[in-house]
Parts: structure tokens; sequence; C-alpha cells
């Protein structure tokens, strides 16, 4: 039998994960908060890591690669950086094991304790920047734009797969400049390559903007980011790019000489997207038959199932069916035949509906004497019997057409869900009910923003970047505002 | 200045260390061991790790991820395994930091012990093999064709940029099989794999063979190999492949149901190459100007330096210059222009010396006036002055002879530094002097293996697969021999 997934409408929590579990996208491993990313969830992973890297060399960055671990005084370094991220992570104080005197396995030889503790990279701007501290001399050595895919360990108390693991997947990039405005210039500039990233290649809508002095990077001067809204309200944070201003620069005591031959610290910035990317996908498009794929980012794009009765059918059927897979195959569609005869179609079509693949064809001996093939799109479930002709062609509009109406639907779905709101009883209503993007006046104080966090969870996502000035009220305190922030509770 | 390197005749070990450093491959890091892999280098591994994922994926296998942590009690499941692997490693022993009581940064919190130790994974059959237990049931999940790519770390004592370092980035590659015969063609089949990528990519002609007991991976029934010469008479072991046989089941309880509906141990292998490849490129092609890499791995294949006296020829010149980097670029050549004014034409021919850049074309207005330019090739450091017309066809035809070029030339030298060797004097001396793969008849003993090693530092590096028989006696024992095996000493 088929798979059967928890409804949203019962259960959102139960759906995510049973969609993570029937589409073979990720589990639990035995090492608490850390997940196995299975062959599907991993795929989807590279096809994402593909398109950005491609985004980030056209954009002049380059790769490169630092150690997995910090030694513990580099933390302590940046004031606010170390309190923002040392405090939860994974401490390495010993170098070797021994057999246990007691014959029972093996155990920690104390005689092999480091002189300085090393943590697990939760992120990498201190390692990165003291070794920057070397390569930047001049002018000459500037801008240093360099990207890193890597694994990154933060200790989460409570996990989910893909939207918050103990260890998750990322890149970071972390790029140094002699001015202010150009390193500003770059922070913006990365926060809309994931807008584009976000919008072109996921199909997912976002807010663009800065966060609040409190929900800022812990080092930085300005956080951007990016934010998505789920289906069950929730907004998700999917991509943020930091502008550090000189406080890197100052910790590990990066200095250049300028143009006019001074010595001054660089600009910093450093931005990040993470395998959380994925649990934003699965969120904002799936449905209650399971994950819905755009096609820019599908492992799979589409699957033909053969269908036959008689094993003397299959010869023939195989042959159509292998010229419809080579048509599309070199029209540069990714395309799979599952002719395998242990599961029957149905199963099958179930199967493939699970794992999202946009577009599925049927075809059977009917099919093929008259010329036809049955098309069944993914993101509207419906199905359609079109004549085999001109079959890439047809196939290439629909991956185009798939993907705008999943980005059309999720930015009808964020629309529905962004409501405009000036008293506290509402903004309390809205919040604890329907949930979605609150835009609303706020008094600029971090006082006021924790106030509301702590009776309703809200949280500030975002200062919308393209905001329009509006005189109004906090909707707090009721103190003068300029503008409308964006407020939800959050993933 | 141009940078200088020391020659391999003066100290082959600084000849090594001044090229990495010098064509800005890699350097060593604040933590002990861990190297940055700098923008130049992390290119090439891209290049290597593409090329090495399209032949993966071309044999059936896909992409997966799992924890970087290991439970420590799982190296205690496979009984060699510990011994190899669980020894020198980072511990991770504490999850949480706190603020230093005396005021003195941060401390690891005592109370955020950890339970159990987690071991920052040398290698994954433990962490691997305790997932795929929930992942086979029958003979239908059969196989599971599964491959990571990962940074991993091992304590090591002596490291050297690329060669031995405490983290790594590697591939892995896991597998799980029905049957024996099943399981060890899949670990030949890789270890093909490997030798194909070393010759058509890396340009490096290797042996293929299996190691002896003592050299085997631990947890393996048989370890295949391959291995190349280096120009110090030194070997490198450039990729191994296991069979696994049912140790891993066994230890974790691995079993499936076959087509006899019976439950039966699986079979595994896996196999993996690493960063350590590029460590062998350097050693195997360059020279005493610098680096010297095969066009298929070469992150910049030509570059163009333009050069000019006056300003007011620039314009000209440049459209000249552009003109031939637009039709080698669309050729799918990898090709760079260095218009920069804040270097010498000299100096800049320096710096894509050191950096190994396969073909080098020099512009000047006189070029330009004949419809010439000047190529410059970095195999064997010769120039010529061409016709313009028809380059890109004339360029990709000089990649291919470059890239031949350095295979022949690999193998050439691989083949002089071959020897046959029938007595103990001999064998010393060979050892001892040159270097280089020596063929030897050897008893099949542990112990004669290790006298050896022990007095001369040679190791079997491995036993021909295509070894023909031939009867002798063993060069240290005097007993009778069939085959000789390939000793050497090792990186």
């Amino acid at each position: 039998m088929a798979k059967k997934i928890t409804s949203r409408k019962e259960n959102y929590s139960q759906w995510y994960i049973d969609i993570v579990q029937n589409a073979g996208l990720a589990e639990n491993s035995a090492v608490r908060g850390c997940m196995v990313i299975k062959p599907y969830g991993y795929a989807i992973w590279e096809k994402m890591r593909d398109a950005l890297d491609k985004m980030f060399k056209d954009t002049g960055h380059t790769n490169a690669y630092f150690p997995i671990f910090i030694p513990k005084s580099f933390f302590s370094k940046e004031a606010s950086h170390v309190e923002g991220f040392a405090k939860e992570c994974a401490v390495v104080t010993h170098y070797r094991l021994k057999n246990d005197p007691n014959g029972k396995g093996v155990v920690v030889d104390e005689d092999a304790k480091l002189e300085e503790e090393l943590i697990v990279r939760p992120t990498s701007e201190t390692i990165i920047w003291n070794t920057y501290k070397n390569w930047i001399q001049s002018y000459r050595d500037l801008p240093l734009l360099i990207n890193q895919w890597a694994n990154v360990v933060r200790w989460e108390m409570r996990t989910r797969l893909f939207l918050r693991t103990a260890e998750f997947l990322w890149q970071e990039g972390h790029t140094a400049h002699e001015t202010r405005e150009e390193a500003i210039e770059e922070t913006e500039r990365m926060m809309n390559v994931y807008s584009d990233f976000a919008q072109d290649w996921m199909a997912i809508p976002v807010l663009k903007g800065v966060k609040s002095e409190s929900e800022r990077f812990a080092g930085a001067e300005e956080t951007y980011c990016i934010e998505a809204m789920m289906q069950d309200g929730k907004a998700l944070q999917a991509g943020t790019s930091h502008f550090l201003a000189q406080n890197f620069a100052k910790a590990f005591d990066v200095q250049y000489l300028n143009k006019e031959n001074k010595l001054d610290y660089v600009w910093a910035t450093s931005w990040g997207v993470s395998t959380r990317l994925i649990g934003a996908l699965i969120m904002t498009h799936s449905d209650d038959n399971g994950l819905v794929l755009p096609p820019a980012l599908a492992p799979i794009q589409v699957v033909i199932v053969p269908i036959f009765r008689k094993e003397e059918q299959k010869a023939a059927l195989m042959e159509y069916v292998d010229s419809i897979y080579f048509e599309l195959k070199k029209a540069g569609i990714v395309v799979k035949v599952d002719d395998s005869e242990n599961y029957s179609p149905g199963y099958k079509f179930a199967e493939y509906e699970m794992k999202g693949v946009p577009l599925r064809i049927a075809v059977g001996p009917r099919d093929m004497e008259n010329n036809n093939v049955e098309l069944a799109r993914r993101d509207l479930l419906t199905k359609e019997i079109i004549s085999r002709d001109n079959l890439a062609e047809k196939v290439l509009a629909l991956m185009v057409d798939i993907q705008r109406n999943l980005f059309d639907k999720a930015r009808g779905m964020r629309d529905a869900m962004s409501y405009k709101v000036d008293t506290w009883e509402e903004f309390k209503k809205q919040v604890n009910g329907e949930g979605g993007f609150v835009y609303a006046h706020w008094d600029g104080t971090a006082e006021t923003e924790d106030k509301i966090k702590e009776e309703t969870k809200a949280t500030i996502r975002l200062i919308p970047i393209d905001g329009v000035e509006e005189e109004g009220k906090c909707v707090y305190s009721g103190k003068p505002s300029k503008r409308r922030v964006v407020f939800a509770k959050a993933y």
C-alpha cells in the first residue's frame, strides 16, 4: 500500500515530519540533533548548491575552505560574538582514546588533553578573520570575496529535521572591503542574490529587510534578511547577510594600507543560507498528498511509467517509452523511466506524487496506438491525454508553467496572510489566531519589542527595505512611529 | 620581484612547501594540523570533485550526508576498526561554554558533559552501517550505492599540507550487496574508476593492486589501491577501495531477506580519495619554476596577457584581446585575461608560471599588426609565435597535447624508477638510494614484511593485480615465492 501522511489540518507538525520521512528526504541519526540527509533530500541540496554557487561566482566570489575547529580563545575576541555563539557548541577537549583498563571498549585518554579546547565551528568569522590578517596588506588585496561550503554545529536543544539541527550544511560568505559603503553594497547585493534564488529557483516569494537590533547577528552592525511565509502562518528566515562594519577587523587586527598610504581597518560582510532552505521548500509548496517541488530544483523533473498487462506488450511499449525518454533527455529535462516490475503502476503513481515529481507521464498500449501520452501535473493534480508529437517542447513549456504557478500560488498565499494591524487587540488576535505577516507600527525600542515577544511570541521579522514612510502610533506603546515593521511568529 | 622557490635538488621537501605556498594552494591554520585550502587550491579540488562525482553517478551511485559525530561505543563494535581508527581522534566531551568566573573569556561548563563522548568522524563506516540497518530489509533494497563528500579528522602527529593533515576533505563510498561476488566486483570497479581518474584527469599513471594483510584498512577483508610514484622516488597511495565482507553488517546486525526468503548478512565495500590527491598532482608534474597542472584540472587553462607601453595603444589591443578571449571561451576553454596595471608583464609571466597555467598567450601591438599571438607552454617552457587564425582550434589541440605529454612524461619517470631486484643487498641499496618502485619476491609472511620495514622503512605498496606468476625466492628470507610484489618508501 502507498504511504499515508497526516493532513495539514489535522496536525501540521506531523504533516511536515511525514513528508520528510515518506518522501525519503532525511531522518534522525543515532547522534542527538544530527540528521542523516538521505539521497533524495541530498539531491535537492545539490541542485540548490549548484545554482547558488554559480550566482556567487557570477558576482565575483571564489570558494575556499577553513578549519572545522576554532580555538576557544578566538571567540572571546569579539565581545558580542562570544555571547551569541560560543555558548551552545561542541567542545573538543581530548585527542585520543585508549582501551578501557576494565576491558569495556574504549575510554578517553586523560593524558591526551588539549592545552586549549577546540570548538566545532558554529560559524567561521573568527577563524577566517584570523586568517585574513595575513592575506590583507594593502588596498590591492581588496576586495576579498570568499565563500565556503561547509558543515557547522550549534548545540540546539529542540531540533526539527532541516529547520533546526545540531549539525547542518551551509555556505558562508566572508568578504573584506576598503570602505563602509562598498561593504554595505556587498551586504545588500548578497541579500538580493538570496532573494532572486528564493524566487527564481525555489518559487518562494520573500520579503527583504533589515533586522531590529535585538535580532541582529552577534557581531554585526546591520543584518539584512529574507523572510518567507509558511502555510501555517509562521514565518521562516531563509537567509541573512550581515554588515559587520570593522568589528572583526578590529578584533583580529586586520589593517590595510589604503590608497593614501595610511593604515586603516577593513570593512566586512558575511552571509549564509543552509539546508534549512529545504524545510522552507517543503512547507511552502507541499500538500496533503506529499512533497511538491518546483521543476528548477526537482531531482527528477519527469517520471515515465509504462503500463502493460501482458509481458508480450512490454517490448513494443518500451520502444515507445524509450523514444520519449531520449527526446526529453536531449532537451535537457531530467527524466526517469520506472519500468520496475516489483510495484504496480498505482503504487508508483502514489510514490512519485509523494516525492513531488513535477510531471508524470503514463503510457499504455492504447496511448501508444493513438500516438498519445497521459500527463499528470503534481502542482494541480490534473491529468490530460495529449499527442506525443513535439513532446519535449510541450514538457519544457509545462516546466516553466509549473514553476510559475507554484510561485504565483505561494505569493497569493503569502499576500492573503499579510495584514495591516493598528490596535493591540487586533494584533494579539491576529498573531494568536491565523498568524501571518503582521504589518504594524513600532516605537523603535528594544523594550517594546521584548514586551510584544513576551506577550505574544511574535518577533519583528524585519523592517522592510522598500517600506514606505507612514506616520503612525506604536501598536503596543502608542508612541509615534514612522513606518510599519513586520511581525510574526517564526520557525 | 617574482617569488623564488627552492629547487628539487637542493631540498625536495622545501620545494614542495614553496610551491604550495607560492602558487596559493594552501597554508597552515591556527589549529594544529588543520589547513586552510586557499581559493586556487580549492578550485583544483572542485574540478577533481566534479569529475569524480560524475564518474560515481555514471556508475549508479548517489550522494547522501551522514553526521560528523560518531558515538564512542560505535567504534568498539568492529574489533579491528577500533584499533585502526578510534585512537587518534578528536573527542567531543562537552556541549557548552560559560563565562569564566575569573573574568577571563570563556571556559568549559562542567555541567554540560556528554553522557557518551562523540568522536569527530575519522571515516564513517560505523555511523553509516548503523543507519543502513534501517534501510535494508530485503534483496529489493540492494544494492545500496551511496557516496558522501565530507570532512574527516584524524589526529596526525606529523602533518604536511595536503599529504597528511588532521582535517581533510574526501569522499567515501559505502555500498551494500547481496553477494560476496557482487561486492568484490564493486570494490574492483571503484579501484578502476580511481585509476581512470588518475590517468585521464590527473595525468598520473598508477599501479593497481591489493594491499598485504598488514597494510589493509581496519575492518576490511581485502584492500585494493592505486599507487603513484613521486619525483623523489617515494610512492604515494592515491586511493583505496575496500572489500569489507560481512564484517560491518555483522557488527551492526544488518540482515536482509534474500530471494530464497532467508535472512542473511549483507556484503559491503567502502572506497575513498581525498585532498591528498592535490599533493600527488603537485609532486608528479611540477618543476623548479613552480606548479604544473594538467589542462583537465587547471582552474585557468589559458591566460592572456596584453603587453603595451603607451596608454593609447591599450584600447585597440584590448579589442584584439577580447576577440581572442571570447573565441576561446565559446570553445569551452577556461580562459582569463590579466590586464591589471599593478604588475608588469614579466611579473605576470612568472606568476602564472608559478601557478601552473598550462598555456600563456601574450599579445603586443606588433603581434596584433601581424595577426599573431605568442604562445608559451607551461609543460615544455617553450614559446612560439603563431597566426591568430583558428586560434580556438589550435588551443584545443594544445590542451590535448599538454595533457598527453604530462601523462607520458610521468609514465616515463615512473617506468625509469621501477626496478626488479633479486638480492637483499641490491634491495637495500635501491631503497636507501634512489628509491622508486622495487619489484621483489616476498615469502608472504607478515614477519618478513615487518623485518623489511624495520630495516629499510620500505613497505609493500601493493601486490599487482595484473602481476605475472613467476617462481622466485624471497628477497629477505630466501623462502619460495610465486610472484613479485612492489616495495617502496611512501608518503
